[in-house]
């Protein structure tokens, strides 16, 4: 095939990815919309707008087109880029392109209909279930929820476990080994820190549950969005129950968050957070602008930007050594007996809780690899669904320390796998360890990051990741940002040593 | 044909409508958000977004199958209901989705590229023109316009006026020969009561233009909206430019106003006005949800709601009565030397003035009938483009006694004609003659009518409107509406009764 009908081929796949995009973006709106501002009794035909808009774009992504123009790119499941002769660029693109096309292809239509109506009718259930502290009401759900997603993962296929299929969705072609791998490590370090903590002196945190207006806490986080970098011409901030970040468009990157009067850490780190994901997404490069190169790589990377602001840098004394003298002018009465010190140690209290998350940056692994075991159990059907309760309680002593006196508190109380999202765990602990392994590589190239960051002077940061994370978008898959930024593979050791240093400090171990 | 298989036929076309309905509502809300909270550098995808989404309805619209359908229903521009046999309401279906499919499917695509381009370049060409006050500029585009209107009028045939084909678009099944029957009236009469007025004794106004903070001006918008009966869990109230009504679900019916802490008029009344508008498209009967019969029938018929809830209600003394005493409570400075009867003649002050959004009740309908008269003069192609702006001057002149000083403030004041919107006009006035008339009647049915108003009982009127105005949604036509309720056809005589009986008593006429 000429390179010319190669570039006519590729033209065609742009244009129909192009439309793609633009009813994804629409249909965020339509989603943004409904949790944001849309009236209450607009709930119904809003559904049914987004699932008119979800039909649209399956129907494109499957269309029989793709896989003959697929083929003619030279494009298969064992080389996902096409003929070697086309540009990296163009690779990239057909790499995704494929992949897409490739997971959508393989389900049929029948059991895409039949996991949304489960998964629809679960979510209503496990609320009422968590409720009530009922687990046997949810358990039957689960069960089918688990036949179908077996199902799935028979279908999309998998070389090693069926859980990889299922892991791929969020994390795209990391293996369900490799996370074994690096949870291995985590845990075998994490428990025994978290021991060692448990048995230093507790830092005192009840500063944090005094009253701080509303208003205030919103003035404060628009002046340190701001300070980060987060451009108000091409993105906003609102409230909503649950805080999220959300892609409109290339220069549309909105997020948002929620406000307690009388917790002062929900709000500003929830905000950073979201800032984290977005800064992500505003920094892609414009030559992917419109295309589904245009997002962030994985889940994993994406909460390796959020985390790393939120925790690695919102979390820092360098961060309050410059916002502290902001904040006790905007909160006199809250923090009239509190100085920095004590503030930046409440804010780091660390304590085993029972409610992932509420969970401190130390303990939430644990949470993870809790989720991540049953998951695993469950999909190699070495545990039942009924089994599932007992085994969290035992998990959760052997890794927490501690044990829910309730399902609801316990098993029942992430919304996760009533939606069918089994997989979707893993991704927000490898967001950590991306995190404190790329900051290892910042710190070496940026040697006045933190001599910045305590002058609020975030820019530096921000660019660097602009270049070597965030320009890339999909182009570059999660290994091959962690291999071109850290030169190895993915490790928890990076994350660890960052621990122990922080904690060991605030907590005074040796 | 069976009417087995009528019902089946009829339930393809409903299914098709319904897809095209919440197509329509999900590209309403993208509009939506671009006019209130998004990000300002988004709005070339938006534009995309938008595009992209129109096609989708456009292409559904003309889809060949529909032709096909209704052929088989025994539809046709002359029985557009199609077969006798069929339901009062699936004629009433069949008509409207006749009339949308034979208007789109007469306009070749060319064409219709052509007015899109080409009124996306008049609309810019127009405000450089405006602020510059540089007809010269924005005539060559005008008569591109023109010409091409002119086009799509042949395309989608008349009997009468070639103006007749674009008044349709907005007053659907009204005749230019009607307009021009009671625009005559209207005339006739509201020249001499403009002079009449003039000549009497000045009502001062100056009190609206002292200071009235928005926030106050807000809550007290809030409490009026409550009280009118717009429920806010089936719409919303936020600002924006230019104030609007959107329809984005059958429970979700939207409203915008501006606030000016230096005037006070501009945010009640536009609320108010928009309340009605909203009011109308949430009264439709539940039977016509989620199809094209749930939207207000006609422009005019739409304008008569706002109008009728803004002028007649609103601009009235028994209004007032019930709210001027939290008025003055919210604004104890700006009001505290004014009294109910100086502040309803304040808000009721008649003057010719040259700007048509910032006319009174009396002197509007003179802006409405100068367009209307040049409208038809331009498309019979008896008036040239380069003519336009001395016979906007001479008609300023001749019915309203002023003349604009520059053509920033006479014939380049609106954006209508920049945007292909010729025959649109009329509606504005029409509205409030179709509202006077309806007045009419409610009186005679509801003697309580304005006792009602003065305790703050909205409700007897709301649900007169919804009865016989609202739910019928577009399964009556304006004229059918107009003549059920009235018993005769539309006339300014009710309009000019009512405006006479008003002024009258604020200016001592005789």
């Amino acid at each position: 095939m000429s390179s010319q009908s190669f570039a006519a081929t590729i033209e065609k796949l742009k244009a129909a990815d192009r439309e793609i995009v633009l009813l994804s973006h629409s249909s965020a709106l339509l989603s943004w919309d409904q949790e944001t501002y849309m009236p209450r009794r607009a709930i119904d035909e809003r559904s049914a707008q987004l699932s008119l808009l979800q039909g649209l774009i399956h129907q494109r992504i499957t269309a029989e087109d793709n896989r003959r123009m697929l083929d003619r790119l030279g494009c298969s499941a064992d080389n996902p880029g096409g003929d070697a002769s086309l540009a990296d660029d163009d690779r990239a693109f057909l790499r995704q392109y494929q992949r897409r096309y490739q997971r959508a292809a393989r389900l049929p239509q029948e059991l895409v209909v039949k996991l949304a109506e489960s998964t629809s009718r679960s979510q209503a259930i496990w609320a009422e279930a968590r409720a009530a502290d009922d687990y046997a009401s949810f358990a039957p759900h689960l069960t089918t929820l688990l036949d179908l997603l077996l199902e799935v993962s028979d279908r999309i296929g998998y070389t090693e476990h069926p859980y990889d299929a299922l892991l791929d969705q969020y994390e795209p072609f990391m293996l369900t080994s490799e996370v074994d791998r690096v949870f291995a490590e985590l845990r075998a370090e994490l428990v025994p820190l978290v021991k060692a903590i448990g048995a230093a002196p507790q830092v005192d945190a009840a500063l944090l549950r005094r009253e701080y207006p509303v208003q205030q806490q919103a003035a404060f986080g628009a002046t340190v969005m701001q300070a980060l970098g987060y451009d108000l011409e091409r993105g906003r901030l609102d409230t909503s129950a649950h805080p999220f970040t959300t892609t409109l468009g290339a220069h549309d990157v909105r997020i948002t968050t929620r406000y307690d009067p009388h917790f002062f850490n929900g709000a500003i780190f929830g905000t950073i957070h979201e800032v984290g994901h977005a800064l992500y997404e505003l920094g892609i490069d414009e030559k992917y602008h419109g295309s589904l190169l245009a997002e962030g790589t994985s889940l994993g990377i994406h909460e390796s930007q959020s985390r790393m602001w939120e925790n690695m840098v919102g979390r820092s004394r360098h961060f309050w050594h410059h916002f502290y003298p902001q904040l006790a002018r905007l909160f006199p009465a809250a923090l009239v007996d509190v100085n920095p010190e004590s503030f930046y140690r409440a804010i780091n209290r660390v304590e085993p809780s029972l409610i992932r998350v509420e969970a401190d940056e130390v303990t939430y692994g644990l949470h993870i690899v809790l989720r991540f075991e049953l998951e695993k159990a469950l999909l190699s059907r070495t545990m039942t669904v009924a089994e599932l309760p007992e085994a969290w309680r035992a998990g959760s002593r052997r890794l927490l320390g501690i044990e829910p006196r309730s399902d609801a508190e316990g098993v029942l109380q992430d919304i996760h796998w009533s939606m069918g999202g089994i997989g979707y765990f893993p991704t927000y602990a490898l967001g950590n360890l991306y995190a404190a392994q790329f900051m290892r590589a910042i710190e070496a190239e940026l040697p006045s990051l933190w001599d910045d960051v305590q002058r609020g002077e975030f820019a530096p940061l921000l660019n660097w990741l602009r270049v070597n994370v965030h320009a890339h978008g999909r182009a570059r898959t999660a290994q091959e940002l962690c291999s071109s930024i850290t030169g190895s593979e993915l490790s928890a050791a990076p994350f660890m040593d960052y621990l122990r240093a922080k904690y060991g400090d605030i907590y005074g171990l040796r």
